[in-house]
């Protein structure tokens, strides 16, 4: 993978060589050292595009439909260099991308091999090409997402058999409730970035290749066989290493929002954990800290939670782009006047900020530091109020609901401290075996899951 | 099911005389007659929370945690009879309606039986009721859903075998590109409907149950048995036919996005169909109408396709209310203070939505009036331009594309017709059998799906 | 107002037994008390589509184009009985409530006068009727809601001002950053109700009176008279109280998403100061607490921050109802094809939630306990590290910022307690003397509005 | 202000130089000759970053707080190069890049005077000056969407009257319902172009400066004095021509929403006129055209309106990124965790959208061919059904109601054609008086404003 910004340039302002830079990553600082930018930015999709292009011109050779000197025709078309701001002009007055880079690629293989161009785009239509190479970038960006929400899963795995024993207050609706373990809320997080896995596990990323009505007529006409359209689309996938849908999805959009669904799932679930560690975080709260925590530009003494509150961010954006891709689901027509347009900017975003996220989840419990004596002298915080629960749930056990509750109520209300007028000890043994329960089912799961995959 | 109409009264709310209704359907047409106020309105929401109180005081009795009798207070529970007005204080005043719901059950059992209500939401907390209610509910909407999805496949099948040979205009963004057949877009409506059907295919509504902070710390401390939480937990999927997730998802939301994406793909794809059949039935267009369309309040003449407005509509406000539920993943604590309870109405609108659209798209197809020789004529219409893609294909394959592009150019660009312009007779025969291998396709495997369905 | 409760029947719905009510606010703790249902409820969406054709039918005599005993029918209609099931069964048919509104209203009247029905929804067309009903409600409730924020405001500058010395820890990014009062927290919260009552002071709901295609032909035709399309709707406007917009917005919707994100922006005024309280009533801060806070169906020590928690709700899910009001602002044609038909309810839930947070922050902030010794306390927490920024800010001012960098860096780091390792005093003076010019300037924003407001 | 884009470089893929540059244009095809990246894009943003330093450091001189000297270095601070790759590192680590771009400003000042760099960002917070630079720009964004809707309207009002005469079918819910003319048709769009430059005129982007916790005393620390705060924030906001908002919004984000919901309005209303210009667009329509419409890469024929779907796919956009900005409201403490940071991207964004919709509307209307005749005929498509609702309203006029409906009943389906059956001369007299009336009356509103405008 290429890194975005290996080279240092520009000097910002005045003269900047950069200048059709829209985002450099100045307002996503997450970007930074995730690799989104090499697998999602426009030179990704922009080499995408060109590689759809080199497939498609293979698969025609492929599929001995065309000469065999057409084989290194198409590899050539890596090498080919296109100018940025031609594919901007030409995007702008034809509607999208493929069309000026078409006329590009064409002219630079009819210059390698006088009539090569004939070759290129045969059969396609734009969208084949972008659709294509989107889930080309897409089927690049999920995989780093789901190895590294693997990775963040082992992590959190250990995590949570180290902590299996760590008492801390459970919290609901901000208050504290009864007592869990902190190993337990680890494992709860677990749980979602294994449902993340899972969701991004079931995308396959499908080609698109059906020409200009998405019935593949072009591809019958220009060889005048009717296996033609399922020939090329087949090799189109197989030398992308994308799925064969079978079908157009031109203007079936579920392919898109499927993987949205698996995006938002995915950047859902590191959202949470990191909205929890804000919590945790607090001052007053204190039971967790980023390591290597941001510095403030105007409090000194200050250690902010930087990299929870811009994984927060990130995901706080997630939702209104997928609403986005949905609402482009209902377009008219074989091929959409509008919505699919508006699919590409929010589609890749959602890609970028799973691919920023899930890195800076894994930065951020690279370095996370636990304080689990504070968790439980946050237990305590309550003088026993905490257990409340437990006491009357063994009361309601022993002497029934009635005098449980007149009980427990009497030992609240009462001017004895809590943990002296209840006729039991407090324990913490339930809570002990009742968190490790949930931790072993949560590693149990995991360890399946990976079983299985090794398995196949 | 209790059909929800003028006669037949809700049993769980006898002498509730009606009036506190804030929405009754009269800003949702859809809804009329489409059971969606039986499957997801506040009755069946209030029977399905009845129904996991019962199924969890049975569940302890299955365990043999429980006395014998109660497995007859579990049965009894259905006929108890709460007060709306009751309910819709107590929630106001605890933040959920299940707290009032307990206290209400409690007293009807003691009244049954002194000492039963003890029974009652043993050891659960009220996350646990309405996220299991609210998953019944879920599950019974979404096998209405999937069997009305299923006919309508079935209706869109026979649709698209029935066209394959009627032409028809290819649109791309709102211009004529080239010939397919009216079979070939209908299989195209086909392949979202079951794309749909397979996302609601994976959805497995789980129950939950894990107590007050999600380890099932009260269950343990109600019975000694560290055993306990898993075999409620367990016993309660049972008794509901809903899936043992093995886990507590109070604060791990990805089985309510899941199960919310699954709904608005479905919406999705019925409001592509409907946004499609719009445009057919154009006035200018034509190619399609309603069967008993709509009358309009001031034009006498008019025939509106009031159905498809109405399922695009419905498909319309999928994406927000999907948004909603995403953005409520990201809590904190072991129970949300907020997020959670924002999913309520979104997750129960996107449920009804789905009945509704589902319902109406059936109707529509069942009385849609197609009108081949308008789809026909229409082709005719760019006095055949619409065949210059495949006249210009067909040049590149004899004689090159340089050679092509100039003569379909002047061809288009001169004085004589086109079809007499161009150096070959103008031919359907390509798009028919182009289009007929998307049919064959789409049915092939729709076909596919039921026999793999019907052998397990 | 008719208030929604168990007792009091609607007069316009005299005979209909209630059994078809999908949401009687099972899931909408907040409708409860909140005036909601009598505001925004389906019937009152009825009431106001009646006092729409009322009011129209009356302007048509005002406007000495109609016999003078029509003022006497136009009276009469708010007695008519509608049968609910009839305008669900004729809306699903039609595509919307009116259609069949109108039919029943003509068969009341012309069995009140024979001929008189001819005068009813007279030149209209639909969505005159529902978008000027929709506005009529909007009207009733916006005047609610911005009189609840009013009063809101009272009390929060009462607050603000009891509190300015009340010194608490300023926290950023979930740190203790620096000291503030509670009265300059609160003061915030005050901009924010009143940016959001200027918001909805700015909107002023108008009629929309302009038949089927726009431009009012049907009342020329009806007439005879070019004026009467601008004389008709300036009469339904004066009737109804509504601004009379001098133009048509069945198709520029810009007067529903004005007033949708007005609405939204009270929703966010009032879900961040909930926001803010909840972090200030967690355990470990204890800074404030709900008065009749909520109990727990399990724990019987808590006390939830219930109104809080479902004020938060309410705030979550106005972003996505908005969106879908914006996005149905993208339709063609006169009149939509479902776009406008997916306005209703968003837009009326937009309301209801309104009217409900406004009445719930309302009763939160009558029962809030602050307990100022807290907050005092916590500001002492970290030692001293709180006034870290005043000390670098004064050595700064004194000896340069390299100086003070060092030395603060000095004393976070030492072995020394910071208090001690500062060569000054740790004061709270800056600290009030800041805090309270933010409270003054406050009060005098909101001390001029009023001024302005009852001068006018 | 630099032109994106001016010096061409990129060779594409392999070793591109512009490595940092994640979105340069290739998804965004409006962007190309928009000004959105020279208004917008990540330089414009660091640009304006570097001003409000600039101007916050020559208000402290203003304010005559600072040496004389201080009046020099704030003027050369806009010369300061910085290292984007810096930039990018240090908002990684400190969660925003002022952090970085004060560290690079204060090493630049020191350079060019020992000490000067204790004067820059003196006692502001990273996010007075992020909130503050995001409303440079866009302050300077709505100028300019602004300018281009007001020469947008000025070419629909022209439009509107040029093409008083020209009839077209009135259409609704897709259907023809009565007549209309293009130039009633015309200036409802100009109403909803009005509607946003009123929306964006509310606008006055205010200047945010209230130190670390919102209430100031970093500056009266620094200065002494409590006056200190408002003076500067006074200072600033008049350097920057931006409004002084007399309090902080750090926590009370009102001010963004405002901005957004113009913007959307904006949006909202260009993408309708595109969405009602696509229909018109159809090949069965053919009422207008796009001047150079877009050529398509697989059918030679085919003219797509390219511009209008382009502006579709921007408005689609933004009602997800307006749901965004509404989510962040709800943030808690002095300042956000997360929320703000999630508005950046989503603010820009909008703004971007803006500026391009905004051009490309006006390059869609200088080109846009309109059919007149073609209009007519389409009119005259229906054998004169068009004008029943003119029949009915003449007829109930002269013979009542019920008469009337059964006329034109039996003209609809009796055997002889319409304009034969009934009794009068089908006329377009009224539509044209009816229309011209609208006209008038938008023409009249855009003039007054203009009068207004002016006059001030």
């Amino acid at each position: 993978m290429r890194p975005c910004s290996s080279t240092i340039r520009s000097p910002a302002v005045p003269d900047a060589p950069g200048d059709d830079a829209s985002d450099w990553g100045l307002l996503e600082p997450l970007a930074f050292g995730s690799g989104s930018c090499a697998l999602t930015g426009d030179d990704a999709v922009l080499a995408a595009l060109i590689a759809v292009e080199a497939a498609l011109t293979g698969a025609w050779a492929d599929a001995g439909l065309a000469p065999a000197w057409l084989e290194e025709i198409a590899s050539s078309l890596s090498g080919a260099r296109v100018d940025r701001d031609a594919l901007r002009r030409g995007a702008r007055a034809g509607g999208n991308p493929v069309i000026p880079l078409v006329a590009a690629l064409r002219d630079y293989t009819d210059r390698e091999r006088p009539g090569a161009g004939d070759w290129i785009h045969r059969g396609a239509t734009s969208q084949d090409i972008l659709d294509s190479a989107l889930m080309l970038v897409a089927s690049r960006a999920i995989v780093v997402v789901a190895d590294r929400l693997d990775n963040l899963g082992a992590r959190l795995a250990d995590l949570a058999d180290e902590h299996r024993g760590s008492l801390m207050p459970g919290r609901t609706l901000t208050q504290h409730a009864a007592p869990i373990t902190f190993g337990a809320k680890v494992a709860g997080w677990l749980d979602g970035v294994e449902s993340a896995i899972a969701a991004l596990g079931r995308i396959e990323p499908p080609v698109q290749l059906a020409g200009s009505v998405g019935i593949g007529s072009s591809f019958v006409d220009l060889t005048g066989s009717p296996d033609a359209p399922a020939a090329l689309r087949a090799g189109l996938a197989a030398r992308l290493g994308l799925a064969d849908p079978g079908r157009s999805w031109q203007a079936e959009r579920s392919p898109v929002t499927r993987l949205a669904s698996a995006l938002a799932t995915a950047l859902g679930a590191l959202g949470r954990i990191a909205a929890d560690l804000l919590v945790l975080a607090r001052t007053e709260v204190a039971e967790v800290a980023e390591g290597g925590a941001g510095s403030s530009s105007a409090m000194p003494q200050k250690r902010n939670p930087a990299t929870a509150v811009l994984i927060v961010a990130a995901a706080g954006r997630s939702p209104g782009l997928l609403s986005t891709l949905f609402s482009a689901m209902a377009s008219a027509d074989e091929r959409a006047a509008g919505e699919w347009h508006s699919e590409w900017q929010a589609l890749r975003q959602l890609l970028a900020l799973a691919v920023e996220a899930s890195e800076a989840s894994a930065a951020l419990f690279a370095g996370l530091v636990v304080d689990a004596d504070r968790m439980r002298a946050n237990v305590d915080l309550t003088a026993g109020l905490i257990y409340s629960e437990e006491v009357f749930s063994r009361l309601t056990r022993d002497r029934g609901r009635a005098e449980a509750t007149a009980m427990v109520a009497s030992a609240i209300d009462g001017p004895t401290p809590f943990a002296e007028a209840v006729p039991m000890e407090l324990s913490t043994a339930t809570t002990l075996v009742a968190a490790a329960t949930v931790v072993d089912a949560a590693l149990a799961r995991r360890a399946a899951r990976l079983r299985k995959r090794d398995a196949s």
